[in-house]
């Protein structure tokens, strides 16, 4: 069983947006034990998106495209694939009578290009958007199936999740894969693999390990093919265990969590809240913590304290510091992070403080020079990191160190 | 001529790992007149990795593969290209000198597996990777080029941009492309595309012109190919005159920047500050900021105030609103700017409070309320929007019509 994904689009191919629709659905058909072969990714030309259908159900089960399906010209996903199959075209009055709600409801005027979302080949059955205007449409083609979806992330999700997973799940049942995540932070790549080097050697045939670094992390995911006759979580748990007492501490976590993640989790448990001083980082910290919903269980809010002035008047930080020791110097993150838990009223808290560059930098504290502060009631942990890589790389770091930094706390008390 | 993607690694096709890689690719190759025709995700296989090497080879002229080059088992990508092309080992003691300082400088012990990462395919160029330890390789097929690079991607970014780019300018000479950006903003893209309709029809056909559609913004690109006895700069000039004088004040740039940019542009120009107090957007608009090199000549600092405690005492809000409006309302949010600007002591504020969702809308506030305000020292502007999408959605929404709003208080100035 293969399945694929065709992108269609110039925008991804010259690069003004990134394709994260790809990703989302790999998750997503991996829960039913489908994996993708391969995503390709076309220009909006009919001649292009014909050969990719050709070369796609000559060699997969599952192809799902996404994008071309808007109201306007460079859109021509939906007449090309008219042309392919040699179909007609039929109106989908449900499709219509929604339409006319969608625009009704938000004031807008319906035009002529609008109420062309509503024509569909007539050999397909639709799936509708709730979300947006142009519908999704699922072709059956014998054995095999070609799904389209507009390319506008949450109208494609919202689509994908709720009118096309049950149908691929009634389609094609297919042996279940199951995957296992250690997080693990703060040790290269190249030492785990050589701690873990014997593990990973005496691996039966239908399990496999991968290594997945960034910002100072790697997660390792352990993948197993359903068999007839093992017990595939079972042998995962084992292999886990045996991961775990080797690498001990620099594991964080037993299934794939962000940083900010595991820091919530560990917080929620224990009825604490944070509050954060964010200089370098510029708001990312607080970000990541409220992308999870539910966030105000834990978080309370930050100072974003760009400048000296506001270290020192949101924060109490003494302004002499910023002349003798410097903004990016550990007397001033203790200041900050104490400044904003006392504050703020929470009962742990983080400061950062740093040079993400790509200028800024001096002999002394050269870019990637970042204090990390953290503290609850009765003590204050910090420390001076020197991380590389370009300015978000050191965003990113600095936020996964803060929440280990606190993680470790938090476990301490 | 053609350019395509090769991506290598389980960890995009099972989505644990979103491929930036590529969109960035296009974008550095644009400038270079080249225009990436396909992206290939593939396994980390080495049959498979084969068989797209020989499709590619058959139908493109560049071919840049990305991943499968760490140090760890499930890295095939080099081991697979010494196969693919029947070539031996050697090793290349620039790196092995470099591997060397790279370990001493960070204190790290250096395993034999990071040795292995000098030894190269003997028919290949070496593409050095200043950043990290495994090196781009450079293959010369006649008049085709394979190019193979890390998938860590400030490592890929910067071996690009400075070992590989200069090569592939010299192996191959192409017509120019010249792009332009028209960035709109809160005017939906088919009623875009009905008002400029026909100056779309009569294009010429060496310009194309493409609607990317993001979060209350349509950004419209110009794409015009080099032709003999044309002036292309002159004529996308003359159409972009066209498009602005249709669609006047919904456009907010001429170029391609994100609402963060062209604030910050604005502000600079004026020699302006800023300060935020973010709610719901719970620091992405700070983080949108400082995502700008330079952010700190006009960007001062936040204040997240996630909770109504912090509302009240870190910017004034008075608390007896709470009970009687709510969070989610003008008369919190007026104090919340006025509050912020006045405390961090600006020019300018931002404040957004309004329901990300997905919990937590009621009839009278449902999910996607969001109130935004804006103010200087003489005026205060605020805004109830309703927008639609998940979580990310709302907050990246609020964040564009937030800057847009700011951009239009400081025009009136």
């Amino acid at each position: 069983m293969r399945a694929e994904i065709i992108t269609v689009g110039d925008e991804l191919l010259i690069g003004q947006v990134v394709d994260s629709n790809s990703a989302w659905l790999g998750q997503m058909l991996n829960k039913y034990g489908i994996k993708i072969h391969r995503i390709n990714s076309i220009s909006d030309n009919a001649e292009e998106i014909k050969t990719q259908l050709t070369e796609c159900l000559q060699r997969s089960e599952i192809i799902i495209m996404t994008g071309g399906l808007g109201p306007t010209k460079d859109d021509i996903t939906k007449k090309t694939l008219v042309e392919y199959f040699k179909m007609g075209w039929r109106l989908d009055e449900a499709v219509m009578a929604q339409l006319v709600a969608f625009y009704k409801n938000r004031g807008r005027e319906m035009l002529e290009v609008n109420k062309l979302q509503a024509d569909l080949p007539d050999g397909c059955k639709t799936l509708f958007n709730f979300w947006g205007t142009a519908p999704g449409m699922w072709f059956d083609i014998g054995e095999k199936v070609l799904i389209s979806m507009p390319g506008v992330p949450y109208e494609m999700k919202n689509i994908f999740e709720f009118n096309t997973l049950p149908l691929i799940a009634e389609k094609f049942k297919q042996p279940k894969l199951f995957h296992k995540t250690i997080v693990t932070i703060n040790i290269a790549e190249s030492i785990l693999a050589k701690r873990i080097e014997h593990i990973e050697d005496a691996l039966p045939s239908y399990i496999k390990l991968a290594y997945l670094p960034n910002w100072n992390m790697v997660r390792l995911r352990l993948t197993g093919t359903e068999q007839i006759g093992e017990d595939i979580v079972a042998k995962i748990d084992s292999i886990t265990n045996e991961i775990h007492q080797i690498l001990g501490d620099s594991i964080v976590a037993f299934k794939d969590l962000s940083m900010a993640e595991i820091a919530f989790e560990l917080l929620s448990e224990k009825n604490k809240t944070l509050s954060v001083a964010e200089s370098c980082t510029g708001g990312y910290i607080s970000h990541q913590m409220t992308q999870i919903s539910g966030a105000s269980k834990v978080f309370v809010g930050s100072v974003v304290s760009y400048s000296n002035s506001v270290k020192h008047h949101q924060l109490g930080v003494e302004s002499t510091l910023f002349e003798t020791v410097g903004a990016v110097s550990e007397q001033v993150v203790i200041q900050m992070v104490e400044g904003v838990r006392e504050r703020l009223d929470t009962d742990y808290a983080i400061a950062v403080s740093g040079i993400a560059g790509p200028n800024g930098g001096s002999e002394d504290k050269p870019v990637g020079t970042v204090v990390i502060g953290v503290c609850s009631n009765d003590k204050t942990v910090v420390r001076t990191w020197h991380f590389i890589g370009d300015r978000m790389n050191v965003i990113g770091r600095s936020n996964n160190m803060a929440f280990d930094m606190l993680r470790k706390l938090i476990l301490e008390n």
